[in-house]
């Protein structure tokens, strides 16, 4: 029989269809081999081929915008969004538009070709994070921008076009769907509970435990009760806190340890998956830290999207999650 | 310059992103091919391997669950939810479930294993909308349901697991997500302005003109002006109403020409693209009448949905919809 589940902050139902359930062997899997570039912008040595960097992990002598790092960002080469220029709201009878103003940057993980967070060592991983956190203190001094995005697309399928491991980030002039759709539940929970709703999701499933998957001194990583997608992911700290960027230091040392092993383990378990990495959290100019909790998604990519999860925004899931999480629980890399 | 368009119905922003201008043959185009299948069971013949039908076009004297056809409807082998039970709502501490009842119904569109919407008589597509209308009328006298929803998944791209022309139909206990954005925006559009924002839509593109790809009688289709997707296209009727299962026959005539003629041109533009054919239609129990507005949406699958899309809702569109209206206006076939 199967079950139609409903997500506790966005009201968002799922419908997990455990009649069609699908083994792991089922899912076409489609592994991620990161193939040889030579001409790979993302390379060391290639610096040239990017627009000039903001931010780099250096080694001492080094000099900007050549060999010698560990880590860069760049502003993407082909940004959906421009930093120039003020920003434009106009109206057009019905119609409302703004002219794309916002910051769109590649942050470059790692010299090497082919390593990805699950090879790279802990303390690259969490330079990655320390990256992604001093771009938005920048970024958010800029009062024309509403919010922040940080993704990452790992292989063509989760819509990489470059193999070589990055991640991007961009700035927006307004808030996101999926954002306001969070905080909105997430208010309203507190306005009935005086509680955050991510605090009480995490308390229910550390007594329940079926849905765990790893946690360690900070972090809990978890399979959430309404997943849209097989083997979806959710890693959230322990600590309540609005803001990613605000988190403490050791608490971007516990994500990086954490989510390396769970990358590890989905390697391992769904033969590297293609997956998308988000980080969620609160808007830049709306006081959230009552009620918002920062958190990290992570979605392999295993299923196609069809018609009927474009025709309602809800999505078929043939994974249970307290299967999903059983799985990656009991995985040893 | 990109730009953001925010969508005067659900109020979400797309950023059309022309500073990344694809070409059309920019496009990775997947064009859909129908391979024989020798065991394809929507073919003529093959009754058999489907359950038994709930609705046959068929020639006179012909036999229920045998040959001589040309459409019928038939529970979906495979179904997402069942039909059988009573609705069991529970709560699990935070968490929101129910039991998955449900209606999933297969329309096997043709006999024939290689026809498609655009070579099959308009007729013949007529037919089709039919019997989306009979089956939806049936299924809206069960109480259970709140909400019906119709779509096509063409080529494996759109999720298609079968080749054979076909459509689906999902009768659900709940109110998706997508329906309720468009409910609420078009209902705070009336409290508003005590008109249906979809009229006003169709007033202000047929004035301006810039976005309409082919009218007739009575039906139009255009490109929004917040397309999510590049070529993306609405049919709207032009008589005001909230139910599709309610138009008049005239329209459904209409509709088949239409869609016909619009599946052909993108055939010929797009090079046979995968789609997905959604039919939005208001809820069941909830009265609609005066401020929604049925509609059609055709959404050819040209580009990856990525970790931006994920991570916000929102999405970057590389077609302004002043172009693709454009190519699909001057197509002739």
């Amino acid at each position: 029989m199967s079950e139609l589940r409903r997500d506790p902050i966005t009201g968002r139902w799922v419908i997990i269809s455990t009649d069609r359930n699908k083994r792991l062997s089922d899912f076409r899997l489609e592994s991620v081999a990161i193939e040889p570039d030579e001409g790979c912008p993302f390379c060391e040595g290639h610096e040239a081929l990017t627009p000039r960097e903001l931010l780099a992990r250096r080694r001492d002598g080094t000099a900007q915008n050549g060999p010698g790092w560990e880590l860069r960002v760049v502003p993407n080469q082909f940004p959906v969004l421009r930093v120039e220029g003020a920003l434009d709201r106009q109206g057009e009878g019905l119609f409302d538009r703004m002219n794309g103003i916002g910051a769109h940057e590649v942050i470059i993980e790692t010299p090497k070709h082919d390593e990805t967070l699950a090879t790279m060592s802990e303390a690259a991983v969490e330079q990655v994070l320390w990256a992604f956190r001093d771009r938005m203190q920048d970024l958010k001094r800029d009062r024309r921008f509403r919010y922040i995005i940080v993704f990452k697309n790992h292989g063509e399928a989760a819509g990489a076009t470059l193999a070589h491991s990055h991640s991007q980030l961009i700035a927006l002039p307004i808030i996101p769907r999926e954002a306001r759709d969070e905080m909105d539940g997430a208010r309203a929970h507190f306005a009935s509970k005086e509680r955050c709703v991510f605090c009480d999701v995490l308390a229910q499933d550390q007594r329940d435990g079926r849905r765990l998957i790893i946690d360690n001194a900070d972090m809990v990583a978890l399979a959430p009760y309404a997943p849209r997608f097989p083997f979806e992911t959710w890693i959230l700290p322990k600590r309540h806190q609005s803001l990613f960027e605000d988190a403490p230091r050791h608490e971007y040392t516990s994500l990086a340890r954490l989510l390396r092993e769970l990358v590890r383990r989905m390697n391992k378990m769904l033969l590297n998956p293609p997956y998308n990495l988000l980080i969620h959290s609160a808007p830049l100019q709306e006081p959230a830290g009552d009620f918002y909790h920062w958190h990290v998604e992570m979605i392999p990519k295993l299923t196609k999207v069809a018609g009927f999860e474009w025709a309602t925004g809800y999505y078929v899931n043939p994974t249970s999650p307290e299967e999903s999480a059983q799985v990656l629980r009991e995985t040893r890399v």
